[in-house]
């Protein structure tokens, strides 16, 4: 978690960082955002180690900069104008700028490189100031690096901030439900109080409102996805198809408050009644998700997970990827992932080699199962968001029910 | 434009390019997005000179990537399971896996690479492939990289869509303006109908309503700042402000299709009534971007754009970054942007050094001078985004009037 950054980089032998900062509109560069805290900022941070993070800032930003609660640097404090005076290309100005904010910053020796940002301008930046620096040493981490090893245990305040963006999202999800439940029935399909069909599109436009009702946001579409379409597990769903009765929907919903913590769940739904065969993969995929859950302690390896539950639906008499690794029908796809600034985050739960995930206090994850058979129009994933808390103790942070049939009167 | 990119790739001297794709959910890799046109997808693509772009994916992703039109080239063509098996770490297996599909690719020669990712794990991966693969060179263009320079000018299906945004964007300041009116003043500030103060958070509600209803999204916090908080230009406003009769607003809003092209415009209101030193500046910035506008002509230079707005605003008796480059008050920041699939695209419009940005049939930028002072509690900016059509005529994407007063009943 945050506080142990220092101690890692001393494990990494990195005297210093540099975190690379984003445009600024999306949020999306959560390395970056773990240290500006969701403000929305030009900038980039670097950290000794020992010292504390300082964000170097345009002077536009200044307010956004105060926010942060980071040592604050303007980047007045270089003569912008001069250097691009000097310089025969507006890279070589910014090469000149980069090596005159390390200097100053007196960052010396290893020096660990992070962030999202755009590949070329990045690496051409970093190949340069290696000839004009060669004193420093540029570390690129390839695997779980140490920004990503901090952030993938959450701290009391960040479990207690994961937990209410839990609860507004299991609330939203309920106002789908009911949404969905204020429609009535012609000809096996949902239709609006004018006669027209309900589409999956209209369904995705209310859960918008619901969601900005709630504060959140939710950056990618999400899955409302039915029969076949629900049975390859990223199919984001047809906006223009009609919602009926009898085929399965998956729900898989991922917002976060603006420019902070993510949630993550997924339900299941079938409208007015569910078929037999949609019954019985939901069973066992509750099944699972059960038997993973007891299995949870902490210490354990996310990759035993991962093959618990591929053990359990081999034992069902169903395909995992453990046994057909190009399978496109059964249990195909990991059991869960870290979650936090990222909706993505490490640990994963791979299933053909052990990536060294641990199940260890203040880890935040998903668990989902789920089985697809999109030549037989059915998928179906169960998902909510656990988390190990500082006690050892691990609980669900989606407190929502579990239900497969959704009664439309 | 997109039919350039062969032509750019000889001149670059590129025999490939590889475009990092994103986890795909927030649509910020607009390099990525270039290719895979706005579908939320996990993948890399791969471009031969003189051959059609492939996009590598995984199975789970199928039906997003028909949709792409791209050549697609499913990523179980490679054995994951044996790579990983044989991999002594979970790097060690994605170096492999890439050095495989580069070889299967027949990607050969100099490699451009691009994309926004995380540049820890891309300048690794780039680092041990050039160890591996002596016979490529990756090369990382540090400034105007040929992707960018190839999405500096829209093509007509290009201008139509931006075209379309630009109106359904007025139409969401339209609403905004109407919204605004709809409330009554109580000791100089507006009030709810429950009597409760009108708050910046809450019109920023409203604004987001309206955004939805024009199917737009709006991936950064709109800017709705007021008084002094108008006068730092990036600024996004105290949501727990309230608005009040005689401040100046500045509201900035920069939307976009989902996945897909942003507009970006400024008004500055006044409700009821404007004070006389920000109706001097609003006049100042009106006619500034006037004379802008009057001295726009295919083959001009950006940089003497904002030369022109320097002048005109020091021939107003104004400060500018040219004057005074550590400015706070005046005309302290560039004259426009290119925009497209990232809000912040080639060309800029730079005060200090020519950057080499030409105004060309297919740009789209933006003009937005303004002026500032925070101390005198305002700021003031007006935005639109225009075009240079591919007869080279410039006009305005954003049909909406320019005024300062709002009135109020």
């Amino acid at each position: 978690m945050r506080s142990d950054l220092d101690q890692l980089m001393l494990e990494r032998q990195l005297d210093a960082l540099i975190v690379f900062g984003p445009d600024g509109l999306s949020g999306v560069n959560a390395q970056f955002n773990y240290f500006v805290r969701g403000h929305y900022i030009v900038g980039t941070v670097f950290k000794r180690r020992g010292h504390p993070a300082q964000l170097v800032h345009g002077v536009m930003e200044r307010d956004d900069a105060a926010k942060t609660g980071l040592e604050l640097v303007e980047n007045t404090r270089w003569p912008m104008k001069e250097i691009m005076a000097q310089a025969e290309s507006p890279f070589a100005a910014r090469v000149e700028l980069f090596k005159r904010m390390l200097t100053d910053l007196q960052i010396t020796g290893r020096v660990g490189i992070y962030g999202v940002a755009d590949v070329a301008a990045t690496l051409s930046l970093i190949r340069d100031l290696e000839r004009r620096l060669p004193e420093l040493t540029f570390v690129a981490e390839g695997f779980r690096d140490l920004l990503q090893a901090a952030r993938e245990t959450k701290d009391a305040e960040e479990i207690q901030t994961m937990t209410a963006v839990g609860e507004a999202c299991c609330r939203v999800v309920d106002g789908t439900r009911r949404f969905l439940q204020q429609h009535t029935v012609q000809n096996n399909g949902l239709i609006q109080s004018d006669g027209s069909p309900l589409t999956i599109g209209a369904v995705k436009r209310h859960i918008r409102l619901l969601l900005i009702e709630q504060g959140l946001e939710h950056p990618g579409d999400i899955i409302f996805a039915l029969g076949r379409d629900a049975g390859v597990p990223h199919n984001h769903g047809n906006p223009d198809e009609q919602l009926t009765l009898g085929r399965p929907m998956i729900f898989d919903i991922f917002p976060r408050r603006p420019g902070s913590y993510y949630h993550d769940m997924t339900r299941t739904w079938c409208l007015g009644h569910a078929p037999e065969i949609v019954q019985q993969a939901w069973n066992d995929v509750r099944d699972c998700f059960d038997s993973v859950v007891a299995g949870l302690k902490v210490g354990g390896r996310t990759f035993d997970c991962q093959q618990r539950a591929c053990e359990f639906f081999e034992s069902r008499g169903r395909v995992t990827l453990r046994t057909n690794p190009s399978a496109q029908a059964g249990y195909i796809h990991g059991l869960g992932h870290g979650l936090g600034l990222d909706i993505h985050e490490s640990p994963g739960f791979p299933t053909f080699a052990d990536a060294g995930g641990i199940l260890t206090p203040g880890l935040v994850f998903t668990i989902e199962p789920g089985l697809y058979d999109p030549d037989q129009d059915y998928g179906v994933r169960l998902e909510d968001t656990y988390v190990c808390d500082l006690q050892g103790q691990f609980r669900s942070l989606t407190p929502a029910p579990r239900d497969l049939v959704v009664p439309i009167a």
